[in-house]
């Protein structure tokens, strides 16, 4: 079967190690670099190495950051501490502008089935984090499966250091209607009603 | 609103260049790349720079190529141009392994709406091969409004130089069900019928 020719191939084949992203996508994502500009095109190039060289992990939270600590770990409430999945759960909560606290970013969810266990994501930093001095752990990882069961692991432990830990709300979402929310939300949104 | 580090932020501002890439998409990308080891990610610009520099335009075709004229226009039949609008239909015609013509990439269609007139694509370039040795010219637009009304003008012109035009058959696609063919094509089905 005939092919483009191989540096097309090989940027192709770069796409396609992009999340979501099969041959085809990859294809159309790869004629659209070769249709740039000169300049273009090494401004793209020239992010991508630019970020990799000079975007750094922090290493209290685990956050993307240029310094270390990174300023939110340097600034802010060290009382509380925020647990996420992925540093762009990060970005949702500080859009919010109402958090005061810190963050720690697990970098994935204990998945025994993909065999992701306690040490493959941030967890040991995070009980280390522990010692210092915390008032509340907020369980912020997904609502799905392995969210939940990582929520519950961690929340077992803070509980143990004596320390509180929260879970976010889980209910219907603001402007949603009834009827279309899905059975478990709705069951939980009942088991969790409050009193007005 | 707070965001990304300035460098996180760029490579997102590249990846929303792709096609169909919105920021939610384009932000995944950019973290996927810093996911990836320095290697990867050096090879992923690297694959960038590279194709852009190697990678020339035919300048008979207009086909992407590394030698010019590239190896199509160099080796085969050329008294036979199948007009295409993009380089990835030439490789869709290639699949097939049966034309041993020659092809002519237009780079796009004629679209006034959007303001692409006759110098926009490379229709000159076509009308000055057909003063070649040519036989027949394959019109094999996309089916769209503007590829049909694209491949009408070149027929037209074509024709006048005495030469054969032809374009590909539309009908029912092979191995689909008649009741789900939209009308047009299936009056076109039904106007270009064969007999048996």
């Amino acid at each position: 079967m005939p092919d483009y020719i191989e540096p097309i191939e090989k940027l192709i084949r770069q796409f396609t190690k992009l999340p979501g992203v099969g041959s085809k996508t990859a294809q159309r994502y790869a004629l659209t670099v070769l249709a740039m500009s000169d300049g273009e095109a090494q401004a793209f190039a020239d992010a991508v190495t630019h970020a990799k060289r000079s975007v750094k992990v922090c290493s209290v939270c685990g956050n993307y950051t240029d310094c270390d600590p990174c300023h939110i770990c340097a600034t802010r409430d060290n009382s509380v501490i925020c647990v996420v999945q992925e540093a762009k759960d990060v970005l949702a909560v500080e859009r919010l502008g109402e958090y005061k606290g810190v963050y720690h970013v697990l970098g994935g969810v204990l998945n025994p089935l993909k065999g992701v266990g306690r040490d493959d994501i941030r967890l040991a930093q995070l009980f280390k984090r522990l010692a210092g001095d915390v008032k509340e752990v907020i369980l912020a990882t997904d609502t799905s499966a392995e969210g939940e069961a990582t929520a519950t692991y961690i929340a077992r432990y803070v509980k143990q250091c004596g320390i509180k830990a929260t879970r976010l709300a889980q209910g219907i979402s603001v402007g949603s209607e009834l009827q279309y929310a899905d059975e478990v939300t709705l069951s939980r949104a009942f088991s969790n009603r409050k009193e007005m």
